[in-house]
């Protein structure tokens, strides 16, 4: 199959990348051209262009519906407040799993090692890997290695892939945000990309900034077990942050979210290393936290649900969905006024996961 | 979870290798050390003991059995004679899903993209990628994209992981060779290694070698369309080659394997190049071949059901296992003698696959 790149067109045009440049990783307008222009096509299937977190995909011949979901994991350095690339490949795709309703069953680990990274390093990397994949109950079940010669990787990639099942009644899935439904975000947002940030580039503040990195299928047994159908859709907001998630969910389902600023949690810390690195926290990266679109009739029941777990302790209904302005993000700022909230191009933080 | 690198034992002392080398990603008996002594301790768990091309994992609440698999591909260059890293990366991992005795399902597709790399070569491969995938008929359901900086990556790896059906009458692995069990190889070995060594190095042979790069999921359909249970362990024989695979098969099953060198089919042009450069065609890389020990009174009609098909027109019973020398792979020369065929130890040929 000929791919034809001179059809790349608006509202970026792709064709004028020559070649790739980090905002193609960086989950924003870039990356949404680099799958809508070069893997949709290429790979076209229903299961892919779905474009959620992961597949669902039917068993044959069976009802049975299980998730799979893969990440590769590029996180520079290795060791950053809170976390670890380890804990990051595990959780990571425990979430991805979680977000397309799936109860996580096992996973798989691939191994890009650079030529001459310390064994003890790997062996650390590996030993935190267990105990996050210990703590979600979840097996690695099997693994891959590779080796690169020195000068042609970076220390160590992870790639985890996720298989889950998906419960019967459950059906999540971005296009089902419909007007009047509640958005609904587990805790404080930018956390996670923060602490990695100021580690790399040797950021001090009064406080350490903690990744927030954590495993949040928890959480979405809580929202299941208030009434699983009262779950549209979720999503963890990593790359591209709250304000990427919600473009992408806004473009998905073709309809408006207006976003109450006031409302989204935001540590004061992060807050303020923001206001000095000039960054928003929207678009900052979380790696333990969710959004929940859910029926309004479930909002304030699911909001407690999510209260009621020490991951969901600082959960907030944080906006809603209505029909105007279709695929758009409107916030609502502190002094009242309203702006839109594009989505990301590229990435301002690259390799934070 | 601590892993103490001191209790690194025989039959390689790897806790004398500070930092990881090129040769753990060999899958020879460095790759070996590094799970056994790292992987496996942090990850116990009976599907990952098994050591498998993959995993089986039996879905909960029922007696469906599911395959799961794992590849890294970091092959150099992204392109040679006969194949690429994109038709690699599906045939590779639609191979360790057939290696399980499934059939496969889907497929997901991790990137990780150096920075600079030219869009129409990612193009390309993604267009193989899909051309091969769209030959066997597996779709590939999701993906993820990072890109790395300059100079921390080498311009594409991919990973894959592929979800299969194990059906019911199908049982392989390792664990089941036994004395008596007859040793099929569907074709020549040492295409693939010769083909990707002689673009990389600029090598000239009369004819151009190319990889065998190919699906075999049909090939073992047609071994299991002859008698499911005579089929007793399936191995492709790719980092480590033919000589590795007999080696690890041997050592998991405790028995010895007689391999009647004689008998295994090498290209005259790849015997020729091994020859010029010092290497054994049974220690180099497959990946269109398959090794299948089967029952002995089933080897006759599973020969035949192999050279039915073009990708196994060349396929050759090429030796036995024995209650003899456990552990141990011995090769039956052109001249009558004897010689062991250990297992490899690094690779000599770095990423090829």
């Amino acid at each position: 199959m000929a791919i034809d790149l001179s059809q790349w067109t608006c509202p970026l045009p792709l064709r004028d990348y020559p070649s790739v440049v980090l905002g193609h990783g960086g989950g924003g307008k870039l990356s949404a051209e680099l799958i809508e222009h070069l893997f949709l096509p290429a790979f076209r299937n229903d299961a892919l262009a779905n474009l959620a977190d992961g597949a669902v995909v039917t068993l044959p011949g069976s009802s049975t519906r299980l998730a799979l979901t893969t990440d590769s994991f590029v996180v520079r350095p290795l060791f950053f407040p809170g976390s670890s690339i380890g804990d990051l490949a595990i959780n990571g795709t425990v979430n991805d799993l979680a977000m397309c309703g799936a109860h996580p069953l096992c996973l798989t680990a691939g191994f890009i090692i650079e030529e001459g990274l310390p064994m003890a390093t790997l062996a650390q990397v590996v030993a935190r890997m267990a105990e996050a994949a210990a703590r979600v109950g979840v097996p690695v079940v099997t693994g891959d290695t590779k080796v690169v010669e020195k000068g042609h990787g970076d220390g160590l990639f992870i790639n985890t892939t996720g298989l889950g099942l998906v419960p019967p009644a459950v059906e999540v899935n971005p296009s089902r945000a419909r007007p009047g439904d509640v958005v609904l975000v587990s805790g404080t947002v930018g956390d996670h990309g923060i602490a990695v940030l100021s580690v790399r580039e040797g950021l001090t503040f009064e406080t350490t900034i903690e990744s927030d990195c954590a495993p949040l299928h928890e959480l979405t047994a809580a929202l299941f077990a208030v009434r699983p159908d009262g779950v549209h859709v979720l999503r963890d907001p990593t790359r591209g942050g709250l304000a990427g998630a919600l473009n992408e969910i806004a473009a998905r389902a073709e309809v408006g979210i207006v976003l109450d600023e006031r409302t989204v949690p935001v540590r004061q810390e992060v807050q303020a290393a923001c206001e000095l690195l000039g960054l928003d926290p929207l678009y900052i990266a979380n790696e333990g936290k969710l959004i929940a679109i859910v029926a309004r009739e479930d909002a304030e029941a699911m909001l407690e649900a999510l209260r009621a777990h020490p991951l969901g302790a600082q959960a907030a209904i944080i906006g809603e969905v209505t029909d105007q302005h279709a695929g758009m993000v409107i916030g609502r700022t502190a002094i009242g006024a309203t702006r839109v909230i594009p989505a990301p191009i590229g990435e301002q933080l690259p390799r934070i996961c």
